[in-house]
């Protein structure tokens, strides 16, 4: 399917078409001039969704991309593409590298690397690594440096030491000293939670249900206080709605806060500056977040899930793939013709 | 597909069917005189891959039922069956109860529940269940009574306060003492194992592959030293095997030792007698949890888990499903002829 779209106001003041292409799901974002957001999507074509491997893993990228934003690129040819996240992993479209930490927030046109398809070129974004040392494993993230790189963006006080929590299927806990990325680590905790309630023994006791606000404040209690850590708590939730005592409707506002408040006792020790700490993500979540860390007396600051369009925005302009203050409109160009043919 | 088998000298010998249906697979034992086995059988029918309600999964269930020991029932239409397991649960074949610890292991005739069946009645065996109490989830068993039955009844010196460990898709640590189960808990450990392999990121990064003790004993010292909690080191495996220091093959065994480390740290400071420990489960499993329980100086007593078998064939004679030292044969009972007919 092709969809070719006329010439709307948005495509005439498109600066930039941003992608941010994860594990399971794609935001494609269209921007206007300073970044602004002219027009945003959502899809479930995340990287799990994709092929294993080989020539059709290619093939299924390109047409996601397609879906996703080819539209754009049809009615104004000159525009720009960038993209972060897992599309640049080696199982994703193409593999781009890694910045080690520490390490500031530049990334330079040299760092990105571009995809060739039938519309132009995308410019994928590199990720952070932590280095592996003695016992410990090391750690990855991609998508989430551009994210990092909008929340620094629109703080009013990026300065000075940090941590900044970016809630999603692989949570992040990242400590910032001086717009440098010190240290972080990946908590598999958003994963945790759909493979669970969607593939495992709790599927069979789970309904489809309203919020219930109260099950995942229970959730969050239930860890606290004996130690038998996540995978007993899990099972717990089982036993309390065969005896009577869960709704199962309410079973995933519990085992969120289960998943949430044990994330947050392993972390927040872990971590220098807890009185505030700066969550971003989505509301839903990031709500859950603060709720937890509240329980620790430590306050929060939300920073909205759009950092990440103002992260690709600053890439684009840092790396020369667009100029900030430059004019443009492509309402005459032949592309555009093209495009509306 | 309905299997009829002759009358081979095992059936002649045959005193008892005896299955211990669980959440993920079906065995089927055909016990003779003292319980001893005469023949055994693994399906993979486990209560997942039944229909998930309605007249449907009945149906499936006979069908199962049918598979796993249809042959011998009608070879020998004399012959009890009795089972143990979730399909006694609300999501099983007929929902049977629970005794509510602290209990001994005494199940009374009153106590099984009949599932008529073309082939006569299947005698379920009732769970155990700890009653929830303050913030605390309670807990529940199905199977895991018959096998602690089995397992004290092998056991030496069976008198006197015990920790039994149950290793499976839903581990069970449990406190017996003077044969009165007084406590256990359950934890997810094997599903998590298998939920994160087959279903999540790491799926991308696992490969096919031999056993690695040494990537074992990684992953149980992983999480040893740095309370970063399970999900973040499970992340941490996909993070070595980008890095090259993890072989994909190895990821399932490393990540056993993750979940199994951080199991045993939590669990054995909640015994009372952790220096020696019973386990009770496959001869693989068993291995990996004496080698994480050594780490902590803990020794360990291994019972096969045959133990289930004899549970059920203890059961079956307490509670007069079968006499104890009667000889029977049945080669000259007219059901016999029908079966082989």
């Amino acid at each position: 399917v092709i969809r070719v779209i006329g010439i709307t106001p948005e495509i005439r003041a498109a600066r930039l078409v941003a992608l941010d292409w994860g594990t399971t799901s794609l935001r494609a974002w269209l921007l206007g001039g300073d970044g602004r957001i002219l027009e945003s999507r959502r899809h479930a074509r995340g990287l799990l969704s994709t092929a294993a491997a080989g020539p059709e893993r290619a093939r299924e990228h390109r047409m996601a991309f397609d879906e996703a934003c080819g539209d754009w690129l049809r009615a104004n040819t000159a525009l720009p593409a960038i993209a972060c996240g897992m599309v640049g992993s080696a199982q994703g479209w193409q593999e781009v590298g890694y910045l080690t930490v520490p390490t500031d927030l530049v990334i330079d046109a040299a760092d990105l690397i571009a995809v060739r398809h039938d519309l132009g070129a995308l410019h994928l974004v590199p990720g952070l690594r932590m280095a592996p040392h003695g016992t410990a494993s090391g750690d990855l993230m991609r998508g989430e440096e551009t994210q990092l790189i909008g929340v620094l963006d629109v703080l009013p006080d990026a300065d000075g030491p940090l941590t900044l929590v970016l809630p999603g299927t692989h949570t992040k806990w990242v400590r910032v000293d001086n717009r440098r990325v010190t240290s972080f680590t990946t908590v598999m905790s958003g994963e945790v939670f759909a493979l669970v309630l969607q593939h495992g023994i709790l599927a069979l006791t789970v309904a489809e249900g309203k919020r219930d606000d109260a099950a995942f404040a229970r959730g969050l209690a239930a860890g606290a206080g004996d130690a038998r850590g996540l995978p007993a708590e899990l099972f717990g939730a089982r036993a309390l709605v065969l005896e009577g005592l869960l709704d199962p409707a309410s079973v995933p506002d519990y085992v969120s806060g289960l998943i949430i408040g044990d994330e947050v006792r392993h972390q927040l020790p872990r971590h220098a500056n807890p009185d505030r700490i700066i969550l971003c993500g989505t509301t839903d979540l990031c709500r859950r977040y603060a709720s937890a860390l509240g329980q620790h007396g430590v306050q929060t600051h939300i920073v909205s899930e759009d950092a990440t369009a103002r992260g690709l925005w600053a890439i684009a302009v840092h790396s020369g793939l667009i100029e900030p203050d430059a004019a443009t409109t492509s309402a005459e160009t032949p592309d555009e013709r093209r495009a509306i043919s």
